[in-house]
């Protein structure tokens, strides 16, 4: 007879898991079998030793099981969603999806059509949630049921909603506990969490965004490229194509951060405009989504379809579209004034005169939370309309006493202590820095 | 505010904690204010990284203070126990604790009395236990409350005795969660476990019989001294004289094992016989223990201390005593046939003849425990008449056919199981290997 007990040592052993004993385990989560003080021994066990690829794959793979997975099968064209680890700024999703999804088929070339099933999370510490800036738009609906989401993904080509209780419980469970006996951090258990529920929305290739720098969860480099490998091992293991980008968060992505300023932000790009960074991710994004899904044979046609979405307005319109489907108000996207908008706003301005050298991003972050516009903690409510807006960004130069950052903010409780983490944020040098790219490595599996 | 997570976290990251943190932990420990899930999180982490010497002194000082610790301070003399990490026919403390005791004070030289407050433990899996050789004794009680053992103790100069529930809370509970989340075998842990435990018998000093070998839990050597070192640092920080002996445990010690049976062989050396090895070892650590316990000057003197007090009597006389006092029979100890006596006896025969050159001497504690004479789990019962007596130990010939072992038994239920794995457990070769010393290190403190 299989015991936690023996798995617990075999692994604290490094000794290598069977995927009978792995699923034992997630099973016993999953149902309460096993006593959380043996999945947290486990926990902190594999955090010690982490796990060989097929250990991971099982283990996501058991995750997956232990819930619902979305049939959509009934779909004709290629599945492909995008998963970012998480940033300060980071809203690319919001064009990704109506880019990707508005390009259809092509019926001349015989090329696929891409469905995005995208299902989010919310923010939490300094990072922003999908789920939170779309809710900023009045009347929006991320709590679609699973028949809804289907029929929104079918008629727009994307839908985006948040967890369902159906989807990966283990995942839920394991997250839960991670979260208390500090747990969290191993990629192996990271790994596991993200690609459990992104397999869980029935996709057939998946584009990761895997943030480094000041401001993501990966500080350095190497973490982050670590993490995008197990990830894509991962996934291919599980017989998806997956791409992931190691990307640029030593500073916010865009120029605003909030819930409703990043949706204009996002409608800023879709009409053609926006900050360049950004639209360059999204690019780049999109662009891997097509190839991926089939819809293009390269990268360079993958992005010349990402940007005739935008030019051409179908982009646009095709949110729209996914805005009138989730009970949004669709005049948002034409007229962002309908959006919330904070009462007040205060400017952290510069000592001096310079260039922006560094922005300490995860600080930027905090200040956004410490204003209301996230979460310390995952029951905190979040005031939809604050946020920042980075006036300069690194390698800009600035004047004396010209602004660095506004703040939007309707209450003052903790205003003072977020201008100060803010002040405190930016560096100004004497001479701007070297460019650094934004997409620093791309790592692709066996498929891509 | 204080946080367990944090305190996990410090750990996992191999950072040395305060005793503030340790504190924190055990008293959430004890009084259940920290759930199970984070105490197991941060026992494998302490698998995982260790701890220094004052954090594993402020571990074991935050159990010891969990609950209570006895106040001798009463009794005029030093106060010295015996622990042993447990072996096959490990029974040196029924032969110790008499001798230890038996010594008295010596007027003339103004030398203190040596006291033996002993708390010992029961036998699980292949190795016996204290408290179940002495219930082998008709009535003898090892339940004595706290003012009934210092009674005993004072009058007799030792008294025997189990775990009360008040000794030490924080380690039942943290023995419990260990055992199902296979953190037992950490040397930090088993270290704060014992030390707590024997820190609350309120002694003065300590000897340590630390096992190691094929019967033993620590199997290699190097093993059996970082533990050894880690007990004598931790003791002497908490002020205690500890000594550690690091002794054979390749083959069984003497030659019975099985509770009536141990206890049978402990009075043989009460009587001024015995085997050579049991009589050499309980020398050497009753020496020790009059050496810490100020009683003799150095060991020389205490080794021929122990051999007055068993040629002339006096030890047999205050184990007579002991029984006596603990509501024990006696008469068992001038009459060991009053001692309960297996109905059979199997004999397990050499295939060759030869030399026996090894024993593996945890599976002769498993044989033992098959036949009913140890434990599984905690909660079984035992048969405190059943048990093996090792007629060939290593290095001494054997015919071809001539008895090995001989298993006495009441049940022979696992019989045949219990008999091929000690068939099993010889080997016999052509040649006597060398002889190999009985106590093979002494690991001393600052203080000794």
């Amino acid at each position: 007879m299989m015991r936690a007990v023996d798995i617990i040592r075999k692994k604290r052993d490094a000794a290598e898991l069977t995927r009978e004993e792995i699923e034992f385990l997630i099973d016993g989560a999953t149902h309460g079998s096993i006593p959380d003080y043996q999945l947290a021994a486990f926990l902190m066990a594999v955090v010690w030793r982490g796990m060989a690829t097929a250990e991971l794959a099982a283990l996501t793979g058991a995750m997956l099981h232990s819930g619902q997975i979305l049939d959509l099968s009934g779909l004709r064209g290629s599945k492909v969603d995008k998963h970012s680890t998480g940033g300060v700024g980071d809203k690319t999703s919001l064009v990704i999806a109506p880019v990707v999804a508005a390009a259809g088929f092509d019926v001349p070339l015989g090329r696929k059509r891409v469905f995005v099933p995208m299902i989010s999370g919310r923010g939490l510490g300094h990072t922003g949630g999908t789920l939170d800036k779309l809710e900023s738009i009045p009347g929006f609906d991320v709590n679609l049921a699973v028949d809804e989401f289907q029929q929104v993904l079918e008629r727009c080509g994307c839908a985006l909603i948040g967890q369902t209780p159906e989807i990966a419980p283990a995942d839920k469970k394991l997250y839960a506990l991670r979260d208390v006996t500090a747990t969290v951090e191993s990629p192996y258990l990271i790994c596991a969490s993200i690609m459990s529920k992104k397999m869980a929305e029935g996709i057939d290739a998946l584009v990761l965004d895997v943030k480094t720098g000041d401001g993501a969860f990966m500080k350095k480099q190497e973490d982050a490229e670590h993490l995008a490998r197990l990830m894509v091992d991962t996934g291919n293991r599980m017989g998806k194509k997956v791409v992931a980008l190691i990307t640029d968060m030593d500073q916010p992505l865009g120029r605003k951060i909030g819930n409703a300023l990043e949706v204009d932000e996002c409608l800023d790009v879709l009409h053609g405009g926006g900050p360049p960074d950004l639209r360059e991710l999204c690019d780049e994004l999109a662009a891997w989504m097509f190839v991926l899904g089939e819809r293009t044979e390269n990268l360079e046609e993958g992005r010349a379809l990402a940007a005739e979405m935008i030019a051409s307005g179908r982009a646009r319109d095709t949110f729209r579209e996914i805005v009138r489907a989730q009970r949004g108000d669709p005049g948002v996207v034409d007229d962002p004034g309908r959006l919330p908008r904070a009462k007040n706003v205060a400017k952290v301005k510069s000592a001096r005169a310079g260039f922006v050298t560094s922005i300490r991003s995860e600080q930027v972050g905090i200040a956004g939370m410490l204003i209301g516009g996230g979460r310390e903690k995952k029951e905190d409510a979040i005031d939809p309309a604050v946020g920042l807006v980075m006036e300069r960004k690194i390698g800009e130069a600035v004047e004396a006493g010209a602004t660095l950052c506004t703040v939007h903010y309707n209450s003052d409780a903790r205003l003072a202590d977020a201008m100060e983490l803010l002040f405190d944020s930016f560096t100004i040098g004497d001479a701007a820095p070297a460019h650094a790219p934004l997409v620093r490595k791309i790592i692709t599996g066996g498929d891509c």
